[in-house]
């Protein structure tokens, strides 16, 4: 019973995904998307209780994926791993190809909706968090040099939005993964010991 | 007769300003911004051609006006002009504010439609050149190391949009000038001799 539950929610989240992706997020509707899923819309709310947390548990699933990308990244020190995370821009590239009209029409969204905009920042604070305790754990070890852990996290998360703005827009318009790779070179040069 | 034809562009533009901010592109309409600029529609078709081409002009502008700012911070030497330049952040930001929901509308068009995309990618590579030019004048001057000028002006442009996109959508979440200014002072110590 929990294992078809599960079926059910995963085959919601698909078909939204590609709902949303083809029309649009405002133009894909429940209905359409109970349609592609082929369940009844009750099977729907059971699962979800509007449009919008759905989306909010797509963006959810795509950072957890992101997450254990950047996870099994990890090595034994800071600089190696924040080096190697450019790695995972490729990956990222390619799962949020078909989501940037999603993504762009939650940012409209936020813009406008106060609710939508807080939950819109979380994935930021998520990340900036994520590289600046990092940051924080190579300075403690000695192999970074004594900057400010939130500044440099900043730097780090707006070097990957704009990369991946820019990528998912002119996906030939560089090579994105030595850009990222390289990048990050110059921003370690300027924090390693 | 020329004056009076340019203050009628430039009504139509501050119109076409206010009615994409708080209407959307989406649903502003050519009557509402001939409207607002009290200006018949055959004014309107003299001086654009579509609402597509009032929206590349506005751009223009915008992208006018942050060039103007940005040669205003041009000091005697490329590191120290690239550390000003993060001073012109808080008015990027400001006159910004209300266009982004325009430019994520201007994105999410540009993810559907071919000669829109182009049209979008143009900002990024002019700004990326500029950085870029900078970046091997110091080279060639000897301030900067000899890095790839490309990808280190890439960086300077990711971080920009990056941080813009975040202090857009968060203006309260961070104090924007200073991370700006901070980060650059990163980058310009991986790069500068």
């Amino acid at each position: 019973m929990q294992q078809r539950s599960e079926e059910t929610r995963a085959r919601i989240l698909s078909a939204a995904l590609n709902q949303f992706a083809t029309q649009g997020y405002d133009a894909a509707s429940v209905d359409e998307i109970c349609a592609e899923a082929e369940i009844s819309k009750g099977a729907f709310y059971h699962h979800f209780e509007s449009k919008q947390a759905l989306f909010l548990a797509l963006l959810d699933d795509w950072l957890a994926e992101v997450d254990s990308g950047l996870n099994s990244l990890r090595k034994h020190s800071v600089p190696k791993t924040l080096l190697h995370m450019t790695e995972i821009l490729p990956a990222i590239l390619a799962t949020a190809g078909n989501r940037l009209p999603m993504f762009l029409e939650f940012w409209l969204q936020a813009s406008r909706d106060e609710q939508v905009r807080k939950a819109s920042l979380q994935p930021y604070r998520h990340y900036r968090d994520q590289f600046a305790g990092l940051i924080e754990e190579g300075i403690s070890q000695g192999t970074l040099k004594n900057v400010d852990p939130n500044v440099a996290g900043q730097l780090i998360l707006s070097m990957a939005v704009g990369l991946l703005l820019q990528g998912l827009l002119d996906p030939k318009g560089a090579d994105w993964e030595k850009t990222g790779r390289e990048s990050m070179r110059i921003i370690m040069k300027g924090i390693e010991k």
